[in-house]
């Protein structure tokens, strides 16, 4: 019902080209989509790893928040998203139990899924996120 | 050959039990195996999420590794440690490349498996490390 696995880490980087290069020629990690998401202001890329997902943002102007998070800490890890099945249902849970978020309804994010943040300060000062992805 | 997974995602705690219960009340989430590691300073957890784990490290003395990342930075993401099957040979492909390693030969990690860290001046700010796992 919560979390069934790790969708993505996500990465803040400075120059994303660069940075899907070195993942391939360090790890032979392959990008398995990119996408510009304007809302967020970060354009990212998908590489796969197993079941998993390392994900790459690069900021699309300075003061997007992952443009300031890389003003204020550099290139570094940014956040660690749940694949949950059904996203309403995690955040109801969530709310119940006193979790605070960044969003309280889902929006849509990156390969047109259905997201919500955990605020940081809930647990472990780590930025969660929420994915719906409905078959794993 | 090279990571075929992503093993865990680790994040330094200051208290271990009490992130333990809530990961377990928030996230329904539980803890698979807890060690005490002496040479690397930290009491970690192993949290079970699918294919992957989050491992949280909560330090044996402020003056250790985590210790002094949590002094310096609070509770947060530290490392991604990806599985591979022959931790030898994903180094000494690391090293043709000129990565910069923090480890150049292997050592016992939690669990018994072999370990190496790499630098993470190396790739995107982010500290990873390589744990071998024989069948996954």
């Amino acid at each position: 019902m919560l979390p069934y696995n790790i969708h993505h880490v996500a990465i803040a980087v400075n120059d994303l080209d660069a940075s899907i290069a070195s993942f391939a020629e360090k790890y032979r990690l392959e990008v398995l989509s990119r996408e510009r998401i304007e809302e967020q202001g970060v354009e990212e890329a998908m590489i796969a790893c197993g079941g998993s997902h390392i994900q790459l943002l690069q900021p699309l102007d300075a003061m997007s928040p992952v443009g300031r998070f890389l003003s204020r800490n550099g290139e570094g890890m940014h956040h660690i998203a749940f694949a949950v099945v059904d996203i309403e249902e995690a955040l109801d849970h969530l709310k119940t139990v006193g979790v605070e978020l960044i969003d309280e309804s889902p929006r849509i994010g990156g390969g047109g899924h259905k997201i919500a943040f955990v605020h940081p300060k809930d647990l472990a000062g780590t930025l969660f996120e929420l994915v719906e992805i409905s078959n794993g």
